[in-house]
């Protein structure tokens, strides 16, 4: 039996990726919308699927998943909207119910990271895994965490970004998060290394000074993540981790930071399957709607 | 109908607390058991239980809640042995299988920690709450997650006395952990205290500038928590936590590293039922050995 269609929105801050699809290999349409303003962004989101739907038939299901901070609880009145976010016009936006309610098909929303993970879950580097952590380094940082083969939700959701980093001594830098300052995200978000080195991300050499104190934060998130959760992987996607040299640093500044304290062969032989990049690559949150949606079909 | 009859055994570092209960009110017999070497130590516990069966009959499961790091994976050859500690003669003990073989009952070990979680989660703070934290703060610092109902076992178990903490700017003491120097457990448990201060917990004065300074990096515990998994509620308990004037301490700056960032009602509003001692007080993780015990007796 053919597996439902599904109609999967990936809302970025900067890009809304529109599909309808099956499964990683079942991708029958595919579209990248600007972020502008919700009102106009939600249009231009109604318009795709429309247009998509009329070609390839109609979705049983929508899923968004989203930047955040967002509502995720269902009981919530404020269910599906975006809470507070720097970004202009986006706060108390409810990007749920409008596509739900034109649509009329079962929806459901969870952040952008919890459906990366989620992909990856289902067809990557989590599957078949119980415990697995997200991470996503791009314009800002966010996480997702599965445990106990579930997706965590507490109050809110995880905030991976926000986590307190200690500064390298030799980093002067004092960190752009407007909330913390020096937290994960302002000191390792695109933003901090484009504010940091006055170059964007993908403009600076390979083996630019910038990568080896990228590494010494992502590694820090790790280890922190090691500590606290703990996973038995650690995915690492976002357009930072674009810089393929990440990697082994992440991994090498990783295991100077245990000093030899845990002794799992997962990590003392294994950390190159341990830290990853996530399989479905920039398909990961897109996939992981899919997943959301087919499953949201199963309780009707 | 009776609560099952469970031998539970708590095993610290320093003493261990032997049990036979069903409930925090059918508590029949406890006995305090110094911690020495472990053979001598094991049979000091069969011998208190097999005293307490005597009068009180046969307990029908055996839970142990330790110290660890311990081998927690059913599948694992080393299943139920503590791993690497400083604890002379501790290391690759097998504490669950001598006793469980002596008494021929269903068995079960989990960390201290997570036993006093799970006393809390069935009788305590926890009680209704999916989602939980428990942070013990003692001569070392550990802790426990419950996410989505169930007890967090992911590679180990977490070891939340070992996260990265930011030294505060005044602070010279280098931190006391022997692998990482100065993360949690190095900055702020109970041998922390001691070394920094040159006296035990107890013996500084309630207005002691190490208040100040402790509620600061369990502050950063309780923040990296809540951006990482996020937990509905932070119990902190341990000996240290005696000292009550912490609660407070420790809630105020928590929420100054919060910036503002998170504005749920648990937290703006009801902070002092967010991060609170455990309801249980010391009997927690006997109580949560009980809940071990009578859980896999519906296995069989």
């Amino acid at each position: 039996m053919e597996a439902p269609l599904i109609a999967a929105i990936e809302t970025g801050g900067t890009k809304i990726n529109v599909a309808l699809a099956r499964a990683p290999e079942e991708i029958l349409f595919q579209e990248r919308i600007s972020t502008t303003m919700p009102e106009e962004t939600l249009k231009q989101i109604r318009i795709a699927l429309e247009k998509a739907q009329k070609i390839h038939g109609k979705a049983q299901a929508l899923a968004i998943g989203t930047f955040g901070p967002v509502d995720l609880s269902p009981q919530s009145l404020t269910y599906g909207m975006i809470t507070e976010t720097p970004k202009p016009g986006w706060s108390q936006t409810d990007i749920l119910s409008p596509l739900r309610d034109f649509f009329q098909i079962p929806s459901i929303i969870d952040t952008d990271v919890n459906a990366a993970l989620l992909g990856e879950a289902q067809w990557g580097e989590a599957s078949q895994l119980k415990n697995a952590a997200y991470l996503t380094v791009g314009t800002g940082i966010g996480g997702g965490l599965l445990m106990n083969g579930k997706l965590i939700h507490g109050i809110g959701h995880p905030e991976l970004g926000h986590m307190l980093v200690t500064p390298h001594p030799e980093d002067s830098f004092a960190g752009c998060c407007p909330f913390h300052g020096n937290c994960l995200e302002g000191m390792a978000s695109g933003l901090a290394l484009k504010k940091r080195w006055g170059r964007n991300a993908d403009e600076l050499e390979i083996d630019h000074p910038a990568w080896e104190l990228e590494a010494e934060y992502l590694a820090q998130a790790c280890y922190n993540l090691m500590m606290i959760v703990p996973p038995t992987k650690i995915i690492i996607g976002g357009g930072v981790m674009k810089q393929q040299q990440l990697y082994p640093l992440i991994r090498e500044r990783f295991s100077g930071l245990l000093k030899g304290y845990l002794s799992y062969p997962e990590i003392t032989d294994h950390l190159d399957s341990f830290i990853v990049p996530p399989h479905l690559g920039e398909k990961a949150a897109l996939m992981g709607c899919v997943v959301m949606g087919q499953r949201i079909l199963k309780r009707f």
